[in-house]
């Protein structure tokens, strides 16, 4: 093991040094995400005897409002955070989904909001980028599937670091322009995530850059954590009953039990029972088929859905979310590429709430596992809305019907207000009550 | 008179009554928004000494993180408010932009990540369809050039209020979209916003409904205030020295001082000289021209900009905004289409905030007033951002340039870095700082 760096231990940071998930072997707090022995994934561990003391309720909610409120639970020395404005995204009590689908306590997280580019990577890259910063490098990078690029471009902007993103070269164009805007080096790569992903490993080992997903991830998936910090605090200090989630690596499925965990053990919350359940569209569900097959390893499938943005076919974390699935009671499903939009358009009629595909996966999982009997009414359940419906506009572009083409008198508008009524498109609140 | 209705007067409520802007003439607060006297415009008026009673710094800061912890400045008796989180966003302290443009006090208003649809219209909808509510309207509508159609879609969906959203046909795509995905019924009128506007007054008259934008005007406009308030009270309960604003119709321009003037009045701020000035895009800049011609009235033009959602040739509040540049000592000015694109990647590239065409109208405007010793560097300035780039995509798309295509294999990538970094690409914060 290396040495601990003496950076993060002068300043009484609660953080102490990375550890593999498998063998347990220790490493200093740098930038290293695999395990030398096994080839395990690291993960950061706490002083939770330290952060008992640091952190009460009274501390939290005197902070900003913001992820950073949460700072002792995450992975930085620094006080000099960067800090966009990113978390605190307002957790919804559902009332017309709610009734739409017969339960009495939804609640909708919603990160199609978060600041500054309406994603929840905005949380991972805010702690990898400040993390990044106080190791040294000057030049970030990531693999991404669209959301991260725009938000490691975005925060790189801000904070005035290089930054060069790889995507896939099929992305949806609200997530190239979204990520182009900031002016960063784009990289299309010819190929899926997973080949992304690999090159960028590649690349990893002969720049001297800090990749927010490859070696920063040991830092960066931490952030991940605030989703479940927000949603205890935001219901008044408690733990929900059911959570549903959307699995990609499976880190924010995981991070968010983990962050649940880490409340109950500095004596946040009380204790109690959440079960996790996942959502993967059927075209990329490894974690899902593994689930339903009871197996407890992934095999890696090529993906075909538009729910492109979690479309990770060799999923890292996908392991250790069927573990969490099981442990907890949950259920881990998918849906169809149809069912994705339905479930988009199904938020955004009762709710207001305009998602991407990632959120129509969720919803759509959320609709099925209450048709199924494995959500009970009663239970208090919390859907994460994970990214905003104008970055995957084609998604859905020939599905919610065409404007009313009319002239500008009134005699145009009365015709076509009744064709309108005559094609039921005036269903409204009656039939969405 | 009509005699004022009882429900606000019961519940303690602040505001009193309407009254004319131009002849004084005093209306009850029912849905009117035209004096039968003079046709001057109605605006609502409240008991400040009441206002005083009721609010103080403390309580405010109490209240919710939201347009809502001011509501007793706004035009609303129910308690049942339609809170969907909308407000408090950030002021952010700018470091990059603000050091390319050489000054040392500029801050940023990001209602680019309002809540729910990303634009500062969120707030102006929550305040109209909340006191819809309370008037009795099962249908609302409103007249829009995207934005608002939007927000009045969304949160009518949320509100579970019937939905008529009217906008011109040759609208962005992702407006048109961000509209329909809610299941309003959606009326695209061949012509411009002031062309769909007169349409509107015309279905007002003859239906039920209520228009935001129209009858309920007088409410609804009220809502930008808080613009003003919240700048106030994230300066740590002080006001700026100079604003730049957009100016369409003028409305949020001129409710920005209100809300100021309204801050002063109730002791919640002390007294001070503060700037207004304006920005316009020159495809549209009836008021920019009238400042500059020095006159006093306002000469309607057709509007042809890339700026659509501030294209608005025909004013309402166009006379009361250069009233407001005057004898704040302020200016308003008009910058071309090439600016309002080089004002989006400048404020992204040093910012990370992806704003809409008006967005980069304002900070084209801001950096052209700089640039003509216009504002002090000393000055502290707040640029309002109303709008979200994710919505008006096609106006950027040509101007950022392209990802660079590469295949999954490490030489691919070197050979693209390469290329990058000769084609100068790789000028990164060297040039930006």
């Amino acid at each position: 093991m290396t040495a601990l760096t003496t950076q993060t231990q002068s300043t009484g940071a609660t953080f102490e040094k990375l550890q593999c998930k498998e063998c347990g072997a220790e490493y200093a707090l740098e930038a290293k995400h695999v395990c030398e022995v096994c080839f395990g994934p690291l993960e950061v561990q706490y002083n939770y005897d330290l952060l008992r003391q640091k952190v009460s309720r009274a501390t939290i909610e005197a902070g900003p409002k913001s992820i950073w409120r949460y700072r002792h639970f995450l992975p930085v020395a620094t006080d000099d955070v960067i800090d966009v404005g990113t978390g605190m995204t307002p957790l919804v009590k559902s009332q017309r989904l709610a009734r739409r689908l017969g339960l009495k306590n939804l609640y909708i997280k919603n990160d199609a909001v978060n600041m500054p580019t309406l994603s929840f990577k905005d949380r991972v890259v805010s702690v990898a980028l400040t993390r990044a910063r106080e190791l040294g490098f000057s030049t970030v990078s990531c693999a991404s599937t669209g959301n991260l690029a725009n938000s490691t471009a975005a925060i790189a902007a801000k904070a005035g670091l290089d930054c060069c993103v790889f995507i896939p070269s099929d992305l949806e164009a609200g997530k190239v322009l979204g990520t182009l805007i900031y002016n960063p080096i784009l990289m299309a790569v010819k190929g899926n995530y997973d080949q992304v992903n690999r090159l960028c490993s590649e690349v990893a080992n002969t720049h001297g850059w800090g990749f927010v997903n490859i070696n920063l991830r040991p830092y960066y998936s931490e952030g991940s954590k605030t989703l479940g910090y927000e949603v205890a605090e935001q219901l008044g200090w408690k733990l929900p009953d059911h959570v549903v989630a959307p699995i990609a690596s499976g880190s924010l499925y995981t991070k968010i039990y983990k962050g649940f965990q880490e409340f109950v053990k500095v004596g946040l919350v009380e204790d109690k029972a959440v079960r996790f359940s996942g959502a993967q569209a059927e075209g990329c569900s490894p974690v899902a088929q593994a689930f339903t097959e009871e197996r407890d390893f992934i095999k890696p499938v090529k993906p075909n859905t538009i729910a492109k943005s979690i479309a990770i076919g060799n999923p890292a974390d996908g392991v250790y979310a069927l573990e969490v699935a099981r442990k907890t009671n949950g259920h881990i499903e998918s849906v169809n590429d149809a069912e994705v939009i339905e479930g988009i358009k199904l938020l955004a009629e009762t709710e207001g709430i305009f998602t991407e595909t990632a959120g129509g996966t969720t919803i759509a999982v959320l609709k099925k596992l209450v048709e199924a009997g494995k959500i009970d009414p009663d239970e208090t359940t919390v859907v994460y809305i994970t990214g905003n419906g104008l970055k995957t506009q084609e998604a859905v572009q020939g599905y919610v019907g065409e404007p009313l083409t009319i002239d500008a008198k009134l005699e145009s508008f009365e015709h076509a207000l009744e064709r309108a009524r005559t094609l039921d498109r005036l269903e409204w609140q009656e039939v969405l009550v």
